[in-house]
């Protein structure tokens, strides 16, 4: 069992964590709904050092979150250790089309997932800028106490 | 690439996905702040069939979180498959002291992690009524799109 003064809470990223967001592991989006009710999404993501982007489409509920709510969270949990996890917590920076859909095609290549693509032209690229990172990674053996 | 007709959306747990909430596997929990801004949680969670069930305690944010809005979020990835997935909707029916600190040591049976508990006095039960499953498992090999 842990206290929350264990709980890092971090403007950068942590050392011990940064790992999580270079791998092609799923992010689980949090996203406010326009009557105030949570989403929860499994998501692929991109990372440059700074940033997250995501593919949403235009015709997608969580879209219309994030345009209400430009506030997100979301968790990596290392998929060879359920207690080594990561929560990230942002603001979304900047919404664009996918030009040629080359950001998507990237992330069918990241996740080795090359795939006919049926909805090129409604791709978008919802680039996510990170506030606070909380982790507990190498600290205890336990589920998210924060 | 799939189409929201591929979502499906029903109000009992699809029976390609039951497995997920029988496994002890994390959740990641969505919830909502009181600013209104998400939050994103790894967490234990029991399944009697009916109900999910998680241990907080009474100092974590999570609860002040659900006692201003009861509704939440979760999904669940198959880890051995990222594309097999199911997100759960519902609403905290429920919030009891933890006698004895039996519920909790009950998670601990299910994700083999019987650690001594110092917190024992301050762990409740959060009893989570779903009413909404989402889930894409067999359908096609994609993140979540709805």
């Amino acid at each position: 069992m842990i206290g929350l003064r264990d709980v890092t809470n971090d403007p950068i990223v942590p050392a011990d964590c940064a790992d999580l967001l270079d791998k092609p592991i799923v992010a689980h989006l949090a996203t406010v709904r326009p009557d105030g009710t949570p989403q929860s999404n499994v998501m692929w993501f991109g990372w440059d050092g700074s940033r997250i982007r995501m593919s949403f489409t235009t015709k997608r509920q969580k879209l219309r979150n994030v345009q209400r709510e430009p506030q997100v969270a979301l968790t990596l949990v290392d998929p060879e250790s359920p207690y080594r996890f990561l929560e990230v917590r942002g603001s979304v920076e900047s919404v664009e089309p996918d030009e040629a859909v080359r950001f998507y095609k990237s992330l069918q290549e990241r996740y080795s997932m090359p795939l006919p693509i049926k909805d090129g032209d409604e791709r978008i690229i919802v680039t996510i800028r990170p506030h606070t990172y909380l982790t507990m990674a190498g600290r205890a053996p336990q589920p998210s106490e924060n």
